[in-house]
């Protein structure tokens, strides 16, 4: 049908076809909102001269192509975990579990429980610091864990870990100051210090928590207004903090006087209470981050952050400013989850999976000649040595359409580096496993 | 029961209650979430020896009491606006429409339909420009709004519009830029900027646009990065740009090279097509954002991001550091109702019945001797003169428990002002008219 040529009205359409009004109604709506038809009150409906988006140009994706030439850098590395496109066919560097492992049948109850009841109350902006009720829920499931905290005065939800991080950074550091971070560490954090123009000291992470050595004569020396660590099920090794570690950690910080984010992304793949800075020092120094992401469901982007009461009124205020409150539905949802015992049975199962998937993982990877300096106990990753540099072995790995994380992505200072993070599902991904395995042996 | 004390097994509570062993363990589970009880594989539920966060502590909250010395900068009417007390008895600053106007029943039906399917899908963290979907469904809405927007390389969601605004300010400008803004403006701007450490210069907004010789004068002379405009149906004055003005703005833009972001917050409020900057410059200097709080809920947070494409990729790669992606769940509500055609239809309703309570707000604020410059023609706010410092007014009208938003939150040099902003809905708020007659009249 040519532009502006009338279409049939509600009721012709209705009796010629033996559809009811209703249904020509609705479906006119749609092409209206599509932008295909245009409607003119008392005259009906007609074809659009304009034609919608989708059909007037070619679809082309601002994601990046993967290349060998790409530079593996925080934001290429960031927007290739995030692409559509078919040209990763394997997928070595996922930080999410295979979807299969996931209880999206308790998403979908939980969304549609929300949806019964939600709609008046999410018609105002909500609370600033979170929905109050999973505030409330999560002060119990925190106490569970070992750590008290007073959901009205210590605690906010933020859209997810990485928010809660930009929010900390951006409020605590001017571009000048330094902070110490584990090596490795989980890259994103690098952009989001490179972004403010911090220094960025990196202290080895160990077995057992930070290299105290170093942490000490770093804090002596230069002073760092913060030290960021993952304390539990660390990203990439796996490895755990201990008692003592953390008592070391705390007294280091206190003699030098500097403040800790503790990011506890990984903690529930921990068996029973791992070891928290924050249980030990009661938010007095620590800014506990945590989220769901890796539990739940990645896009629901519900985390929360625990800081002492004056600290959290800033991050509050800081919070309002970018962005006003965070988005209440995927708080009720994860609330609901949390209040009716849903999570706790389902993060028992994931752990059950998890920890027999890694065994045979570590296997696997052994028998393709991949060293593990530590085996891991807990979590999702493997930290493995292939003896070459594994940015070269990426760049090879992506002609193949394989995304492989390689070390120089978790070091401080971009340091050329042997090691490899892989997720321990690929045990289960046997062509994935075979493409690597091809590349390593050339 | 005291703690430590065992709790009948599932069965024995089950036959000696006459409920079902199904309904017995939801309920323990339940208990265990909140931390009340704790349980023994093999040995069963026992009482906490830990007392739930609620329970432990008096629930104090961390917002702010009002009272007539509290300074009325940004971040403390940013926490008024989302507060939970109840020493806010009259609201007359609130920035949204009265919630029996909403709906909800939309809403709700929309978070069902979501909740039939969606749980799969948000297993992994979405893409970082938003849900495909909303985008093809925004792009097509806007044609129809005559700006012709690529969803593929010139269009990303964004958790609402000050999100929106906080990803441009960080990306585009540094401490010591320029930025021009308009007087008056959202005062939102202003506490994003400061955070920033900009210098902010102000061009009076007239009726039909910017002080054009202002604008052209303070530009040629301080070089500026940025315009900050909200073009149609401006907050707090109600005014919108003109064609003429717009190609005013945009040839001193071009002129003087600086960038144009063009807030579109309340443009749904305009009858027809309002005139927008982003329609005749075509996203070459202009970055539009909109979003969804006005018109369907504060708090699913979603809104939009026009730009460039290159100068896209640069504000997704921001996106993505501040936070990875935003929340699916609230974007596919949105695409919902949007594809279903209901927002046209409901957006129409919303206008019909705001510009009918505009006209009696009009008399009503004339017959309490608070005099209009410019009458507004669309939107929910009235700007009115009082013809007394209103900072001063609005300390009196805490004492009383009305919240007012007084002139000088919308100043960029916080100028004292004898301005104030009511909200086109206290026409139906006897009492809250009554509280600020009196004052008035005191």
């Amino acid at each position: 049908m040519r532009a502006g040529s009338r279409l049939p009205s509600v009721r012709q359409l209705a009796d010629g076809s033996g559809v009811s009004r209703d249904t020509i109604v609705q479906a006119y709506d749609r092409l209206v909102a599509q932008g295909l038809v245009g409607s003119r009150p008392g005259a009906g409906f007609f074809v659009s001269a304009q034609r919608s988006p989708t059909l007037r140009r070619a679809a082309t994706s601002a994601t990046p192509t993967l290349s060998a030439d790409k530079a593996f850098d925080t934001p290429f590395l960031l927007r290739s975990m995030f692409r559509t496109q078919d040209d990763v066919r394997f997928d070595g560097s996922t930080g999410l579990l295979p979807h299969s492992w996931m209880d999206h049948g308790m998403l979908n109850a939980a969304v549609r429980a929300v949806g019964r009841s939600a709609g008046a109350q999410l018609l105002g902006y909500g609370a600033p610091q979170g929905y109050a009720p999973l505030r409330q829920q999560l002060a119990a499931y925190l106490l569970t864990q070992g750590v008290a905290v007073d959901p009205e005065q210590e605690l906010m939800t933020v859209t997810g870990v990485t928010q809660g991080m930009d929010l900390v950074l951006r409020s605590l550091l001017r571009a000048g100051d330094t902070v110490l971070v584990e090596d490795p560490t989980w890259f994103m954090v690098f952009g989001l210090l490179r972004s403010i123009g911090v220094q960025v000291l990196p202290v080895p992470r160990r077995r057992d928590g930070p290299d105290m050595e170093v942490l000490e004569r770093l804090a002596r020396t230069h002073r760092p207004k913060l030290f960021i660590t993952n304390t539990a099920v660390h990203n990439p090794t796996g490895f755990s903090l201990t008692l003592a570690a953390a008592h070391d950690v705390l007294r280091v910080a206190e003699q030098q006087d500097f403040l800790i984010l503790e990011d506890d992304t990984y903690a529930d793949f921990h068996p029973g209470q791992p070891v928290r800075l924050a249980t030990l020092d009661r938010l007095r120094r620590v800014i506990l981050i945590g989220g769901f992401s890796k539990t739940l469901a990645g896009s629901l982007r519900v985390g929360y952050l625990a800081a002492a009461p004056e600290r959290l009124r800033a991050l509050t205020d800081a919070k309002l400013l970018s962005g006003l409150t965070s988005p209440e539905l995927g708080e009720r949802v994860v609330h609901r989850i949390l209040a009716e015992g849903q999570y706790r049975k389902h993060v028992l199962r994931l752990r059950e999976r998890l920890d027999s998937t890694r065994h045979r993982c570590l296997r696997l990877v052994e028998s393709l000649g991949l060293r593990l300096h530590q085996e891991p106990l807990a979590g999702m990753f493997v930290w493995v040595d292939t003896g070459q540099d594994t940015e070269v072995l990426a760049r090879k790995a992506a002609v193949q359409g394989l995304l492989l994380a390689p070390g120089v992505l978790f070091s401080a200072n971009q340091q050329p580096s042997t090691m490899l993070r892989l997720p321990v599902s690929l045990a289960d991904e046997p062509a994935t496993l075979q493409v690597l395995s091809a590349l390593l042996s050339q």
